[in-house]
């Protein structure tokens, strides 16, 4: 990936460097030492791509802002999704024994470590953009707010109760992209338009790239869920086909979610380039996730 | 109970009124339209004792505060408390199928529904108090930092996790004292500080005084699981002895929790006449609470 400089960040920047900036931020977590942290620690250092602190990252490297600012942002990001991902894994929940290419926590621990794990990540998401330096007490309150409201009960929780739901009813397009939307885009559309909204000004190209690269991502993920084998995706393979999960390329196939992707994938161009940012690591990276193949 | 009045609340308060003003706090949080809500619903208006929003809302009327500020704060306390009673109840950890006299959330709907209306819940919790009108920038940071401190990975959830771990260990006396101080005692802590800490200032007589009803709390709790009936209590009765927990009366007996009850509620009266407190709602709630049979 090329590399590029901006002024405010005195280091060139790359995928490289910015998933060791957030492995170096979630070692530096002042975590108690005791099991529940070993297990925090297990889960969070599985090697994870890390796609959505990437994004914030990239997003305010675009806008030129200090990445001091989006450090706790990215951290909380990544405790959020990674409690998702061990509660999502519990047998009650997609019961997968396997997350990363590793044992899932539940499996490595116990259900209830595994579900003590998650609780804990989400408070330590929330007291680190609480306690942060380099955010002020606005700056906080916004981030918190948005953050809250996206993973809640009329966000991510709730893509995620439709998609156990959705197992044993039949739901049209709208409703399986929508539960796509809500489980996942919606955390990602928040790391690209938090930096946004809190240190810049929110226009239509911006969110229309967040919608575009969030819906595009799990239409990409659920394809690769039935294309890979599951040591390609670090996951098990076809799981969502097991659980008779209603995902957009089971019910409607390969070539219509290729289309759904494309579409997405259109749009997300065309709003960089009105936002002048067709040329930078951002776009590259955005590129980069709507054809990745694990 | 007496009623008192202060300046800065029109209306008389006591504790009725408080649950009053609780319960009307959770109808009308804007929670979507579905089964999420509909199952945190069903677990928040069960009939709790509210003990610890009435708590942050009798210390704020003995420091004469606006009872506005401490809404959001109250309600997110209350949402905080019942998620972890839902996610403590679930097969994986107590394994209990009625709380507050009703079958638990997981018996009622389903334990995927009931870690999830949890986690929802935590964050509804943090959101409450980000985007209230009644708090500024600087006080709403001030709550969630210590908020998420109290309930994270060094407090309430690595006290539910000692809980557990308990079960199949031979903890010491120390041992026994700070797993139900981590688990219970912090978050009523919290309740008597937070409105201390955010609005006025702190004191060694208020730390004990919050330190002894919350310890002094649990150890009536851990009391009552042993010597009251199920129906008395609203959830399963000796359920403790029969999950093999280590606590203190099961450990070292009736007359010997009796002691440590004694001694926690003298520090609290201690404490309550160096504040001036000795003879407000405050200190007749905190009397009550020593000597509450359910």
């Amino acid at each position: 990936m090329a590399q590029l400089n901006h002024s405010k960040n005195s280091q060139k920047i790359s995928e490289n460097s910015l998933t060791q900036r957030i492995n170096n931020n979630i070692l530096s977590l002042a975590l108690p030492k005791n099991d529940i942290s070993k297990a925090m620690n297990y889960a969070l250092l599985n090697p994870g791509k890390r796609v959505r602190p990437i994004l914030l990252y990239l997003v305010a490297d675009a806008l030129n802002l200090d990445l001091k600012k989006i450090d706790p942002i990215a951290l909380s990001v990544e405790l959020i999704h990674t409690y998702s991902l061990i509660h999502d894994d519990l047998p009650c929940m997609d019961d997968d024994d396997f997350r990363r290419g590793q044992q899932s926590l539940h499996k490595k621990f116990s259900e209830s470590t595994a579900i003590l794990s998650g609780d804990a990540m989400q408070s330590e998401a929330f007291k680190i953009i609480a306690e942060n330096n380099y955010l002020n007490a606005v700056e906080k309150v916004s981030v918190i707010s948005e953050l809250a409201e996206v993973i809640g009960a009329n966000g991510m929780i709730l893509g995620q109760y439709k998609d156990i739901l959705f197992e044993n009813t039949e739901p049209t397009k709208n409703e399986i992209l929508e539960m796509a939307r809500l489980k996942t885009s919606l955390l990602i559309e928040f790391c690209i338009l938090c930096p946004v909204k809190t240190f810049a000004s929110l226009n239509k190209a911006w969110l229309n790239l967040a919608r575009s690269v969030g819906e595009g991502f799990q239409l990409v993920d659920d394809l690769l869920d039935l294309s890979q084998t599951s040591q390609h995706i670090g996951k098990t393979a076809k799981k969502d086909l097991m659980n008779n999960k209603k995902t957009f390329p089971i019910y409607y196939g390969k070539d219509a979610t290729e289309v759904e992707i494309d579409k997405r994938s259109k749009i997300s161009k065309e709003s960089l380039v009105k936002l002048g940012l067709h040329n930078c690591l951002l776009s590259e990276y955005i590129e980069k996730l709507f054809h990745r193949t694990n």
